[in-house]
């Protein structure tokens, strides 16, 4: 086995997860992720934790989902037990087709999806943390050869996390103690209020609140949004190529949206419910490790040089106690590129320009 | 797909198991029983059965095991909540390797086995069934082509088994009418005791206490054996090849033992416990869908013109209510060819002659 297999498993184990003995532990397995399942499957061993493997295979919930009238039991028994008596939830993504439900109508998507409500709300109770083994259909979609895919994804996920960490406190702090973030760059113009909210310091790992591994983003929940901004990232958006989407935003909402491409997917998105109208999330890449887009959610938004906005749901880590923040059945972030010709402002003051953080050698404020 | 996976998986959920809508079914996938997991998922979607897909690969509890200190948690919590919320348990099997996991300690093995009673007794009050889905790795352990074996394997499984099931329930009828059995071949002149003990038509459905997919045998729990007998299948036992094992038994139990190979393996089943000793199960094979040996014991046990026993422990359909058979950790099936020179005898009265059985053409009392 190649060792950095190996290493990607102990990330997940020890420093995501932070897996103990005696826990118990479900790792769903990808049909072409059976290689990281092995090593996450050994490293668990070591620990002392107690294993339950899921098969999460596309084709089969494609089959199971097509052959079904539309209508589900809600929170089937046996499902929701596993989730509510599991402590860790390892999710090992690796298919063989990343388009492998792209038939499946979404009435019926949606309608299983909401059916099992409880069952997600239980593994989002749990330690959780997802990552992908490095497939070549994760390849195929970054237009990249097997074996340079695989240095590219070990690169990302395999950090010095303790220390970029500690780099994104810094941004941590700058957003904690802010009240107005803008955002400038090429179409884009965007104020957002983010006082009162705290900011996840997302390390790729639950003693950060943090859920991927990789990660690599400070992330806040934004309101009271106003201005422009165009995502020039491209990004498939269930099953659909989005390309240069554009949204204006007046006393917090979106009031006009177009795209170069997939104008259509992000409407039908705006349109879900009223939270999907107004901004939940506000992230800012900074693993370096990851140095180009893949059309993978999952790396993308973490890259360094990014900044994404996510529209619909917030998440409660960045929410003061007991309140809720913008709810909505969708959270779709949507990714613009800082490299060049851009600013991140808080209250006023430049934290990042032109890719490079205050604290960075190179930044001209 | 292969219409042969299909019908595989119709025959699965809806002889077998009998699974009606709202049933929460937990289907055990191979690595290699992709295709038929896939299809069993559309039967279900289609049934309105509720699906957990567990992953079942040799390699992941391989590597758990051996990285493991061999100490572990009795029944993990989340194991045994998914277990005792399932109606049904579809095993399908369908390894890479067959030996996956022949480098794990005996000891770790057997010291899993045990903490995990109770999800086994769990498992085994579900509507559960096993069944193997045709792979390479089954074609080459039974030393023939992956389409042929494909063929074979298909004859085995999409029998006529309502057409079966009525034939096996007379032999059934003579077994649960008979109080002693004697079985003569070469090599063998074995009698049991079989009064009071009741015979299960294993007509592969949990609606005749069958749990095997294929099945096509009859079985009930012999006791009292005297005589000698000399099984002629050759099976691969604990990873160990063992051919023509010899046992003698006095007083219901095994007082000597020998083998052309693999009596080592044969010694340490009979030294496991006491129960090891002594027979629980006499079956008779009646698929003749299976005509020849595979090296598996889910088909060669079922064939036509075969029987088998088994030391360790017995089956409960067996025996009358509330009351325990033999008891033992193991249940070791032997297997000996009965087409040519031998002949079943119960209450003194030839049932089956050189393989023909009584209500047969060609059978020759």
């Amino acid at each position: 086995m190649d060792e950095r297999v190996r290493e990607h498993a102990r990330v997940l184990v020890d420093w995501s997860a932070r897996v103990e003995a005696g826990d118990n532990v479900v790792v769903s397995v990808g049909p072409d992720a059976h290689e990281l399942a092995v090593a996450v499957a050994e490293r668990l061993g070591e620990r002392g934790a107690n294993l339950v493997a899921t098969y999460a295979a596309g084709e089969v919930t494609r089959a199971y989902l097509r052959a079904s009238t539309g209508e589900f039991d809600e929170d089937p028994a046996h499902e929701l037990a596993l989730a509510e008596n599991a402590d860790v939830y390892l999710s090992l993504g690796g298919g063989r087709n990343a388009s492998a439900t792209a038939d499946v109508p979404g009435e019926i998507r949606q309608a299983h999806r909401k059916a099992r409500t409880g069952v997600r709300e239980a593994r989002y109770d749990s330690r959780w943390v997802s990552t992908a083994h490095p497939t070549r259909s994760l390849a195929q979609r970054a237009n990249m050869a097997y074996e340079e895919y695989r240095e590219f994804a070990y690169d990302a996920i395999l950090r010095d996390w303790e220390t970029l960490a500690e780099e994104m406190a810094k941004m941590k702090t700058v957003l904690d103690d802010g009240e107005e973030v803008r955002l400038v760059g090429a179409g884009t113009d965007l104020t957002m209020r983010i006082d009162g909210r705290t900011a996840v310091n997302s390390a790729a790992s639950v003693a950060y609140d943090s859920h991927n591994l990789p990660s690599g983003e400070v992330f806040t929940a934004p309101y009271a949004t106003e201005g422009e901004v165009t995502f020039d990232v491209p990004m498939t958006i269930e099953g659909e190529a989005v390309r240069d989407v554009r949204l204006e935003f007046a006393d917090g909402e979106v009031v006009a949206h177009d795209a170069a491409q997939g104008a259509d997917v992000i409407g039908e998105i705006l349109d879900t419910d009223e939270g999907a109208r107004r901004l939940g999330e506000l992230g800012i890449g900074m693993n370096r490790g990851i140095d180009r887009y893949t059309d993978n959610i999952l790396f993308d938004e973490k890259m360094g040089d990014t900044v994404h906005l996510a529209v619909g749901r917030a998440y409660d880590a960045c929410l003061p106690e007991g309140e809720t923040g913008n709810e909505s059945a969708v959270h779709t972030d949507l990714i613009t590129d800082v490299s060049e010709d851009s600013r991140l402002e808080v209250d006023g003051e430049v934290v990042q320009r032109n890719g490079r953080f205050r604290w960075e050698d190179g930044f001209e404020g």
